[in-house]
């Protein structure tokens, strides 16, 4: 029988080291595993649930903004690939290929790691006239990109999943306007459903994406001092309908090339979640994207055992919302509430023969351990208003490290000192590729992360290399 | 401008010429397409919302029957396959293989063309005791077998999407319970959700799934005479359990082995529903699926256009279904019904200046062609009955077909003219999978479809090789 000393609690703490802790709650609540797969992970029930929720919200987003699902092939024709001249080279490195078996063809088949150009194959022929657009499609999948062979769980793997939204339009500012409407959906996950607080802005040309003219992202800070890129929007400008002839028939009777935007986020945002609200007893889930969020352990002696647990049931029953009752023998309440912790279910409430005397129950908060006594008629309201409450709090906690973090210089040695604290620096920067590669290598790691949309025209000189600085970009370490 | 000669109907009849005017269904639909990679196809909106009616369908079911979502690597190392030998031997002509391109790794890998072996192997590592059981896993994801290279959209194409749940259990017992009672969840989408009526057996052993002690199906029969494999649910026995050491410690503290079972459906089930339902004038969708429901077409002269538009217009806020106004301009009302018709919406109405002036419009069903004039205050009423009509009518026809084709005989000889004629042929079978070919061979096709669970004991002897029979069998040709 397992008892308090076989806790399976979380052995190394946040803040002294990260990536075991991280990876620690992943495996101990369950949330996903390592294979023995390369660069592969598994997706546990715990976790897949969480992607579910992400599913739901932005399926339902979706369907307002009429956007509508479809399944595309995962296999793409090489000569796809290399028919927009850029993206081809961006993702080549990492595209996996199947051997086909066909004798009749030798040509090679990728496997999907973004599906631009299979899907602008068939927008070709199905886009005719200016009456189809806008023309909205976007597809839930799994992505293959071979980067790496050392997984970071729902960080980085070779296999993931994500959406892909993919629009066509008559219009280039029609375009642009809703390219930074995803962006704007996007923010929305991420704050609202997620808690993480998150920067927008554009990409320099160095981190934007293979064969867009721009890139925009939002972009998260981690209490470990990196950025996380958590979801991404393309103006991909005509350049692609020019390599796959997408054409439609103008209100001028004349043809023309649409202008297309696309955009994703993936399993990614669950890591990002994970290691932005978990502590050192495991994990802690906002409320809106927890699959348990409520359960009741209860606490008696042998003769109380029927009264109580038949209490916890009708407690249960009462709760509108998704609760579980740890009615499980052999195990110690200390244990069970060591347990949920780990979990990161919201709230825990605790029943015993003197709080059932009281009609009262002791509801506690996962996310700062706070104790109260509620009484049972007032419940529903409460573990409302708490849940509601924890939301909120893991925003503004989430918010208060982004804003601590965030530093101003203009001065090179400066710059490099504030990148060494792992802070996420607003400078002035000139643009240049090559400019930003050094910034790199001689920081250690640092890159751009967006040039923020309120940004103000700079009147310095480029933090590096002196030269006319263009914009306002923050730099800093990432994943 | 459109007009309605320009009408892109059928131009086949279903009763003449089956697989063309089912290509045409789906692709003058829109439900999908064929693409230049060989033996795949990509599923449009409007064909996937059919699917996202399936996933959430069933998804609700699965959330009562405790059964979780998860996400495993589409990726499985040969050695995984080889593990179970009969499994490995029946799939190994449909794998495809990556090349891997890590330099310290020369083992091919698979991509998945079912989950058993990469599941399972997780599930040795994650099953350890009998409070661990009942353990159930559901998957939607793509699968890819290499078959074919000639695509039947939805019926055969070498990727497709499907659910495979997975479950492990203390006792044979519960789970063979259990086996059947999946199946009988694939009966409720096949009949309730799709209007598809089916037979439930058991598979001969030249047709079960490999691996597998035992394999159950639901089978279609189509208008044409052939029959569609809808859906499987195979008891495993502990056959994997064994080749990939899943075991528990059991409430007498020993180890044993657990008892497994898997099941499957896919985006075939779309095509069973065209196939079984649709007409010489389209798509015809169960209303349940159809994600429009109602579709209502204006008719009017220039003068009367605001006020028709209005009452439509009010009329779709007022109906609390998924409708659309057909307010396109430059098409001719008759154009817009056979469009509509050649979609499937379940319902259409009109609306003209005499409805109007009396109150009503008229409603017409798309499965019938009945018309019927329904006062406008009636109309949310009137529409929910004639949506549960259209459903109902759907399985009733389906099951006429069915049960007009069923036919039974013990003699070799009417058995082959039966087959000749197409019919769903119940006889008397020694279950040799030997036989089994040879009535293969000399019918040109005809395969066991299932024993039926209400199965007699047979006195005659096997049609075929007159040996004693063991079971009552159904012999048709299938899809």
């Amino acid at each position: 029988m397992p008892k308090k000393e076989d806790s399976k609690g979380i052995t190394v703490k946040k803040e002294e080291d990260m990536p075991n802790w991280y990876s620690q709650v992943i495996l101990k609540a369950e949330l996903a595993d390592y294979t023995p797969i390369k660069g592969c992970m598994v997706i546990r029930p715990y976790g897949y649930a969480i992607w579910q929720y992400i599913m739901d919200f932005f399926n339902g987003r979706l369907k307002r903004l009429k956007v509508q699902n479809a399944y595309f092939p995962m296999f793409i024709p090489e000569s796809f690939f290399k028919k927009e001249a850029e993206h081809a080279k961006g993702f080549k490195p990492e595209v996996a290929w199947i051997q086909n078996k066909d004798e009749d063809s030798n040509e090679r088949l990728a496997l999907r790691p973004t599906s631009e150009t299979i899907m602008y194959f068939f927008y070709a022929k199905w886009i005719r006239s200016y009456r189809d657009l806008p023309y909205r499609i976007n597809q839930w999948c799994n992505i293959v990109r071979w980067e790496v062979s050392d997984v970071k769980l729902f960080l980085r793997s070779r296999e993931f999943l994500w959406q892909e939204g993919h629009c066509v339009y008559e219009t280039e500012e029609e375009c642009r306007t809703e390219t930074l409407m995803f962006l704007e959906e996007y923010r929305r996950v991420a704050e609202e459903l997620l808690s993480i607080p998150v920067i927008m802005g554009m990409k320099t040309a160095r981190e934007k994406f293979a064969g867009a003219k721009s890139t925009y992202t939002i972009e998260a800070f981690m209490p470990d001092g990196k950025s996380l890129q958590l979801g991404t929007s393309h103006e991909l400008g005509q350049g692609f309908a020019k390599a796959f002839d997408i054409q439609f028939l103008g209100k001028d009777e004349q043809k023309h090339f649409p202008w297309q935007n696309s955009w994703g986020i993936s399993t990614r945002l669950i890591g990002a979640c994970v290691m932005m609200h978990s502590d050192n007893k495991g994990l802690v889930l906002p409320p809106r994207i927890a699959s348990i969020k409520v359960v009741i352990v209860p606490i008696f002696y042998e003769k109380d055992k029927e009264l109580i647990l038949n209490a916890c049931m009708d407690i249960k029953k009462s709760l509108k919302i998704e609760t579980e009752l740890d009615d499980r023998e052999g195990y110690t309440p200390g244990w069970k509430f060591n347990d949920w912790e780990l979990k990161g279910v919201p709230i825990r409430l605790e029943l015993g023969p003197k709080d059932l005397e009281k009609n009262q129950v002791v509801l506690v908060r996962r996310d700062t351990g706070e104790k109260q006594s509620v009484k049972i008629l007032e419940l529903t309201k409460r573990v409302d208003e708490v849940l509601n409450a924890i939301q909120e709090n893991l925003f503004f906690k989430a918010k208060k490290v982004l804003d601590d973090n965030i530093v101003e210089t203009h001065i090179w040695e400066e710059f490099k000192e504030f990148i060494r604290q792992k802070k996420l620096v607003k400078t002035v920067f000139c643009g240049d590729i090559i400019c930003e590669e050094q910034i790199k290598e001689e920081t250690g790691g640092a890159t751009s992360r967006c040039i923020p949309f309120n940004s103000e025209k700079p009147k310095d000189s480029c933090v590096h290399c002196g030269k006319k600085a263009l914009y306002e970009v923050y730099f800093s370490k990432n994943y």
